[in-house]
């Protein structure tokens, strides 16, 4: 039985903190958040314990893991903080805003990213999984193009927006993420946004065309908003076939008269509905990795690379031009950069 | 180039016109009504010879071929009239409503039952077609049951329900020739009626349940009015696995907003637009039929099948039991009617 | 917090323990099964008592309410014996196979009907409560119609179906019920089994005509197997409309290739998958009426009347006629029985 | 009686002297081509006049149109002969490959404009047509996003391809049309490349993003080959809704087994079986302009555009940035060329 900790009981932390009561090889140890109000409501409906000092759970010799579900800014301080502890973690994404405090972070943790998994819950979303292992199986061949099609139903607030690094980097991070679970490496971003919200001065929709190191083509079509619900779809080309992922509806009912047929009900509406299974299957590929010792996935260096590429996306938007990732990436873009810069893209 | 004259210049009689002159190897070389009004706008349309002399058809020796589009009670004089004057017969269904006259028509065509075709118009839908060669090939193994939903947009006029026969011979008949066409020879026959009309004395709706020779148990759903248009599935089932043919529609277009997701429009309304593709078809087979000799499929003795099971279904919905074909056939009747009459069915 | 014993630590006793266990509202207090093998590998994983005496639950006084979920045979005395020591009780379907041990039942029950529930657990399904409501709400209109598919992925072993009661009274009852729970009382039943089976004398595939007192029709078509899954559709049509639940599939992938297009995998294989969220709304429902006094539904009349409506088409397959429910209810039979008998069915 | 002459007797004249002989408006008059066989026949097995003149086709006085199905390099002169011989013209895409030669074109024929219409076939598909008027009545609201999948099944021949313009001239232009048909004129073009073909030195895929000036952004999707054929899909998505089209299928037809359920046939193949529909409609709409004297719709003003479009993709594809249409525009290119060129894109 894995004593698992959550740090932050707002909406994410509750979902973990549910998974972790339903897992059979989980229990919930110890739920922390700085409002003693939200940590007390999550921890006594699931008659566990609470704590408002978050280094609580650090120094906890009864807790093996913690989830990190706390505002983004705290992610990589409880990520090492965690991990120093001797703990394994579960932190959601982004695990971070920045990709030099990513880089920071890797960094402090050197020698135990294994103990580390991110959060992409689409990864593990029955209906992804079996188009990944069909890709793999060779039901298409060699993957040629991928489209994501990723519509919210409805835009959180500016304050939110305003805080959230974008649409690139808080949104379209998923869809990034999902690129390169099914095509691997991404060799150049191509974005451009559109919806110009004056509030926030953030775009509401984009379309993104990224190469893949492999030739293959992806393009993610994103927007805030949508009016039938949360559109989530995928599709993967080859020169074998296709495999494509439908939205959700909330039952298999449909209706037909005078005027239509075949009406439904809309898609399912957000993410705590439409990804509930692929949350418990995210929590259940964390507890086996910690069991075998192996490195979970997507670890930390899936969370760095989708960073980066939205860190590629947001320079096209602005720029009317493809980003070549090595260009941005820290590591590599000593070299690169000056060619770049010379127009040569 | 066959020379096809066409017998009625009705709804009907317009479609087989129209399909005639359409088709490569085929002629319109005459249309003949009884009124000269309806007779000489088809003809004129299509530019060719018109008659409201019925009997100007038989004498013609230009003409090769006839398409019977009558009234039902000419059928019969009509198929007789042309056979004897040597030309090859496609007759619209039913051959009549009288298993009698039926017979006796048969006697008076002897040997000549190869020259005669009976226009069941669904045989020939693209989509039937291929189920019919997919339950060959054994894709669903031994037909075990097949379900027939056949649901007209909205009734005919209490005139045309009072002289059709009923909805057992006039609406249910091409059910009962598809279930024959995809499990062959039906041995018992039950048929419950409902939405009994105070007007015509007829059902509205009615189910049927069916035992084929083989074992099979075929299921016929029907009603005279469907609010979302002409309700026509067919779905087969055997141990293998089920083919079921879905309905048309006037577009692949679907519809999502904020009360309901991929509404379509009603099914395509009723049997001249979505039969099109057949009435096209069976023309067609007809021809080659003529060309090659060959006695056409469906022949009088499918009409003539099809019009005992409806006598059957008249007969069950009556009395509240299943009916045996042998019990009503006046081939078989003398022999067997004794014993069900006993109650022993 | 109810306080749930469940009677039967088998297959179906196993889903109600976790119904239990999930919900939030009920805690699992005790399990009892004859075999104390089963018995107590269910308690420990729940980490709760067990006993593998029967009459342990009723004498036990923190037990609030009982899930029976015992062998058919012992339904009547656990359900006695729980109303009897003062506990609600949730039965499984059916009450009994025998209709005079139903009435026996409810007559030791009177006065405390409104304490027990019958688990159709279909009538809970997501899907057909949407359809019950819209039917309510006038979206069809009137219902003319009903049909209801349900094929079993494959057959129970020859074992289970010598003691069954055969296929109407242990698969056809939970769509009789179906029936009833959207068109309301049935007036005729008319039945016709196939594939009859020499080893166990049971038909392996029926259909069923119901005519309802309304005036609907209602056909039921079921097959104990079906190569693609679990096949459960319902369809409720209208002169407005047509409303249709259609199956469930493990994910929303589907695949094309040269060969065929939109390809998706078999249906969801059983009724623990199919209807995991009905088992878990049932017991909800069960939940809120012993908190409020209000009987639960479906009681043990619909229990009764689904099991009636089997006897009938026990008997209308047995003698190729339309059965009236008068005929074959002990409380009515004693005056119509006579008349049918004279065949003015 | 419009006479109409086809010029060119290959496989889209052929389409075009089909659909003008089953046109109860139009007469084949004439049908030239180059290839005395060929020409002849097509004009044979129609029943009508041949000529390898194509000059016979503008002197002919009983020929009041002309369809323009010559190889691309003569539909210039084909259009600017038949204009100045009177005739009305119905032009297959692209005008030209080389927008100077559409220019002088459009230089020579100024104020008969409205005589030439251009074959952009797929404006006339019964579900696009559907979807621009939802559009038009506002289903979904200003249109923020359009999806434009468009792979074919198999690529043309190296020799083909080599002669075609490349893909965004010869394939996406159709794309590109349908763009400017749903959402108006496009401000700038963004296109990505992929599956270089060493051979023929053109794409075999590519993605385009377009931003149209009403501020809705267009994604094009474009394969020149797709396992399970003709990929024809349109999505146009607003605040209030979204409208998509689906891929044809052969029937309605599906079929399921142990292994998968409601699998169908590929998609309807190319274009030819694909849009016949559409094709005939096109003729109608010609016809019908012909009569009023009304411009037909689209003109050679819409055909200009779109291959300016196409012209902006090819740049955009070869330096990685999104173009300007007013950058590659003769008629703007001056003005504002110099300050593109500065890299303010």
């Amino acid at each position: 039985m894995l004593n698992v900790a959550v740090i932050g009981a707002g909406r994410i932390g509750r979902v973990h903190a549910r998974s972790v009561l339903a897992h059979p090889g989980t229990r919930l140890a110890l739920v922390a958040d700085a409002s003693p109000v939200a940590a007390r409501e999550v921890a006594e409906s699931a008659g566990t314990r609470w704590t408002d000092q978050v280094d609580d759970v650090f120094a906890d010799d009864q807790v093996d893991a913690v989830v990190v579900a706390s505002p983004t800014p705290f992610h990589v301080d409880h990520i090492v903080a965690g991990v120093a502890s001797g703990k394994a973690v579960l932190t959601e994404k982004p695990v971070d805003l920045d990709l030099r405090r990513v880089d920071a972070c890797l960094e402090q943790i050197r020698g135990s990213e294994h103990r580390v998994m991110v959060g992409f819950n689409r990864r593990f979303d029955a209906g992804i999984q079996e188009i990944r292992q069909r890709v793999l199986a060779g039901d298409v061949g060699e993957v040629e193009q991928v489209v994501v099609t990723s519509r919210d139903p409805s835009p959180p607030s500016p304050e939110y927006i305003a805080s959230s690094g974008g649409i690139f980097r808080d949104m379209t991070i998923h869809d990034l993420d999902m690129v390169r679970f099914l095509v691997g490496e991404v060799a150049t971003v191509q974005a451009t946004g559109h919806q110009l919200d004056p509030v926030t001065g953030d775009h509401h929709g984009a379309v993104l065309v990224l190469t893949a190191r492999s030739g293959a083509l992806a393009t993610i079509v994103n927007s805030r908003h949508n009016a039938s619900g949360y559109d989530q779809r995928v599709e993967v080309v080859g020169p074998r076939g296709a495999l494509s992922q439908a939205n959700h509806r909330p039952t298999a009912v449909s209706y037909s008269s005078a005027e239509f047929s075949d009406r439904q009900r809309p898609w399912v509406n957000f993410f705590l509905e439409r990804y509930a299974q692929a949350y418990a299957a995210e929590l259940d590929a964390f507890v086996r990795a910690v069991r075998t010792g192996e490195a979970p996935s997507p670890g930390i260096a899936d969370g760095r690379a989708a960073l980066l590429l939205a860190d590629c996306a947001v320079r096209s938007a602005a720029t009317g031009r493809a980003v070549a990732v090595e260009e941005l990436d820290p590591a590599t873009a000593t070299a690169v950069a000056p060619t770049t810069a010379g127009g040569q893209q």
